[in-house]
């Protein structure tokens, strides 16, 4: 299982995106989407905290991929990363990705391919 | 005035774009932001005519930049483009840039400066 985490300081944004691709790739066995935009309480801005939490609860996947858009959302990821087990940075990637646009490609990707370097060999090209 | 067109399959994720860039820019004479995602009843999509309707609408204002995510959506805006004034082609912009990181730059500098070279220069050298 692939996990493709989005964070924005909107949580529209994400959800948003979020059913995007889902209704691109389908119901799908190797592709789970998280919508992390906006702080705990709904308004703008990120939350370190709410990103970490979802890396842990994707401790068992294959990958986890992060994509953010600006700023301090990439901040809120890297402090995040910081702070996880030691043991999942192997899986875990920050994607230097535009958001809607590169965790679209790396989810259609995920969906059909399996190592990480396939998974990502076109977006980081880009 | 510059109008910021944002286009997208979802109007979800071009509500909470124009949220963010709106809380960045304040009240701003200068800028005008317009979420144009999903289709007219709302659903996953993009609407040339949509399009089209907010670019006559902004027909007095000196540049209409408009933005897009993936695949149709930039389809669309061409289909849009296309059917505009003729008069209007020289102020139009379609920006090749992604739709969130693209938009909040040029909204920012479009705040501030006048000439449209001055507010795609930053953009268009990334």
């Amino acid at each position: 299982m692939n996990g493709i985490l989005l964070v924005s300081h909107s949580k529209k944004i994400t959800d948003g995106l979020k059913e995007m691709i889902e209704e691109m790739i389908g119901i799908n066995s190797k592709v789970n989407v998280y919508s992390l935009g906006g702080m705990e309480d709904g308004r703008l801005g990120t939350s370190a905290i709410k990103i970490l939490d979802r890396i842990q609860k994707c401790k068992d996947f294959e990958n986890i991929f992060i994509f953010c858009d600006i700023g301090s959302a990439i901040l809120s990821a890297e402090v995040a990363i910081d702070m996880s087990e030691r043991g999942l940075l192997d899986k875990i990637e920050l994607v230097d990705a535009p958001l809607i646009e590169g965790s679209f490609s790396v989810a259609v990707q995920a969906s059909v391919m399996d190592s990480k370097d396939e998974i990502l060999k076109d977006i980081l090209a880009y």
